[in-house]
């Protein structure tokens, strides 16, 4: 039986470390990431590693690990809204609030408000909008999440050191505000746009936005790409962690505190695409390395906590028969999204008379359908019906979900690679199913016993001394 | 914000435990238990009390929680064999098999054996038959789960001090073996009937088995009743407990191991029975007050682990809408199962002529619908059609899962009052999803950090000194 001396040690560790101040924070936020979309891609590494089992992300080989509740104050199943407030703030809101009390009118502080008051360097760092809910959460307060010129400005109110993500979704308020590109430069923040610029102006910036290339933004504004879709050159969340980590560090006397959120992990699962979602917990666990690298240089001062604001998307890894085939995860090239993308591509290109051989090959090239992966003649029967049913009339239906709208066609395609694998979904929406804790460092020790959400950024508030 | 000294407090009484032997072990297994199961019954239990959010179960409240995984040496997605196998043995083995290595020959000793070795007493119990796979995997030897007769017969093999479950499945061998309750008494063992009999043999006996009554196995030999469907005489696990401690107690200078499972929240999973299922953790719930009552009176030297073989059915909390209604699962008066025998009887009265007024009275009266709860007319429709299919022929397919074969008008209404309550099921088997880990007493600090179902006997075992 395996030896658990490392336990012990874990307890002598941790007594030695709960008094210690944590002067660097690193809060790490999975959108949407639930227990079993942490689980479902570990054993989707552990198949690709040729094994019945899981390869452990970073992350999960923590030291103290739990699970967390996440109710909203009014909602069985929080948004993302009430779920980033209770993580920033240690207030359960109403659903679509950013930073308020239920009430919708009382501000409330952040824990990285308060680790700013306590002359910290503060960064919030996203794969997503800047100006998206749960970034939102920790720098502004709006009674309604869909505020984004609004939530915008407070960034600089709240005037952190450094925050990064796609773009600003509204930035001049439908053409009605002042632009909040102009404000950036007014409040004293260099813009940079993209990592090598990052890189150009890091040094001389004394409070930085970084954000995606303004071409990129042309094409998709509201999100850096997945990292199933990534090209070279794309932002990517390990950039973003990298640079945060490089611009606070420009002064570590005064200790820091770094949000980072993998928000594409929630877009991912609401449209129910298993493959793009793991890859995104991987690409989350990528950005998290970034920290464990500081902390391997700072261990005593350091504490890394991972969790998530809800579950999305009801995943369940397994569908009756008491197997997996997550494997055959790999053989999806590209997003639900991407595809969708391709396939208009495709009606462009042939003046919307996209023939069944030409969709067919697109199914082939990015699923590996009808190659690595063979088709049950009701699943290739199904992929044709819906083929027919979309493409040989120019009035289609996309199906909708929360952050995309995609074909069928690609929709169809990922539900058929779901059943390959033997993954399950409930819904497009949210779920109250509990999300995972992790905890790394000084006061990590602190993250034991089962919690709620809104005691996170107390134990972290308490650790770092913010109150 | 929330003041955590109680966790300060727990760090330091962790250094003071950790090296403290567990005289006292109780290991507490929820069959098909994942972590929805234990957080939908708190969040039912919080509606009930009016509130959104959760009303805590007592296990949940341990200051030592994490999660566990669960696939097998062969499956991604574990049975009860495999997954009992690994919890009782620290080895992972092919699903169907009983306390033996993956090549279904080498027998493996479970830390119930351990602790037998070592000079503790011993008790196994459960809320199935006691030659189910999970309580057999701490006591037997055998390539296939199936073999109940071989399996009751390791059962005096192992010779430990208390056994409790509903009763022998097979107790002749199909008529051909020599009989184990005539095998029990060679063996030494008093034979109890119910908890009654209980207290009247319990302080003569040496060792000492309990089972339901006669009268009781005749009607349901494979579990005791739901505690959604239990009356009055009826065994119940609680009791079970209660006399599994009181037995153990006898000679508490030896110290003892006590196994005990829900086991039949796998059974309202395999049938999605969220209302029966809820019930089933508040009574495994109840069971483990037992444990916490001796904890109490001996603080020092218990320890009590909760943990779950693997998840059964993908049950998501939450449908879509960011919503639960959980509470609407209280109108359910009677499992599934106990549907089924009420409609059963229906047909039986009335020559297996059963009016929709009389059905519709039935379901009236169990599950309040057109009462307390309102249905679409499409969901009115969908029973008035179930009805229409299976009550005006005599040729009636029912509908199967793992331990039932129920009407097809129980499954649908349990399906429709899911709706109401807003759960979701993936499928009828298990899945793959992590399990929850709860660890209070001496050593329960051993019990943090991500874990593997196989660390669990081996942390037990090394806390309480069984090699």
């Amino acid at each position: 039986m395996k030896k658990i001396s490392f336990f012990l040690l874990c307890s002598l560790i941790s007594v030695w470390t709960y008094a210690q101040e944590a002067k660097y924070v690193f809060f790490f936020i999975g959108d949407g990431m639930g227990v079993n979309q942490v689980q479902g891609t570990e054993l989707y590494l552990g198949e690709l590693d040729g094994k019945i089992g899981l390869t452990p992300l970073d992350f999960t080989e923590f030291p103290y690990a739990t699970t967390s509740s996440t109710y909203s104050a009014t909602n069985g199943v929080t948004d993302s809204a009430a779920g980033g407030t209770a993580l920033a703030t240690g207030t359960k809101t109403k659903n679509g609030t950013i930073g308020m009390e239920q009430d919708q009118q009382t501000p409330i502080a952040s824990i990285a408000m308060l680790a700013k008051e306590k002359g910290c360097r503060v960064g919030i760092a996203t794969s997503v909008s800047i100006d998206h809910a749960t970034p939102a959460a920790f720098y502004a307060h709006n009674p309604n999440r869909k505020n984004y010129y609004q939530i915008g400005k407070d960034l600089f109110t709240a005037g952190f050191d450094f925050y990064a993500g796609s773009d600003f979704l509204d930035p001049d308020n439908h053409g009605q505000g002042e632009s909040l590109y102009t404000l950036a430069s007014q409040y004293g923040y260099t813009l940079a746009r993209g990592y090598e610029d990052f890189m150009a102006k890091n040094e001389q910036a004394d409070k930085l936005i970084l954000l995606q290339t303004e071409k990129a933004s042309a094409t998709y504004r509201d999100a850096i790409p997945y990292a199933i879709d990534r090209r070279e050159g794309d932002l990517c969340l390990s950039d973003i962690t990298s640079a945060a980590i490089r611009f606070l560090s420009k002064d570590l006397s005064k200790g820091f505190f770094l949000m980072v959120e993998g928000g594409k992990i929630d877009w991912a699962c609401h449209s129910n695409d298993a493959a793009t979602a793991f890859r995104e917990v991987v690409d989350l666990n990528e950005s998290i390395r970034q920290a464990l690298q500081f902390y391997e240089n700072h261990p005593d001062e350091t504490l890394i906590v991972i969790s998530a604001d809800h579950e999305t998307g009801g995943l369940v890894l397994g569908t009756g028969a008491y197997a997996l085939n997550l494997q055959a995860l790999q053989y999806q090239r590209v997003s639900e999204t991407a595809f969708t993308s391709i396939l208009n591509s495709l009606r462009r290109q042939t003046g919307n008379r996209v023939t069944w051989e030409q969709a067919r090959q697109a199914l082939a090239d990015n699923f590996r359908f009808w190659n690595e992966l063979k088709l049950t003649e009701q699943q290739a029967k199904r992929l044709e019906e819906v083929y027919c049913r979309t493409f040989t009339s120019s009035d289609v239906e996309m199906e909708k979900s929360e952050y995309a709208q995609d074909e069928p066609l690609a929709a169809e395609a990922v539900r058929i690679i779901n059943e390959i694998a033997m993954v399950g979904w409930v819904s497009g929406g949210h779920s109250a199913g509990y999300v995972p804790v992790f905890a790394i460092g000084a006061g990590a020790d602190y993250f034991q016993g089962r919690m709620d959400n809104v005691e996170i950024p107390a134990r972290i508030a308490e650790i770092a001394h913010y109150q």
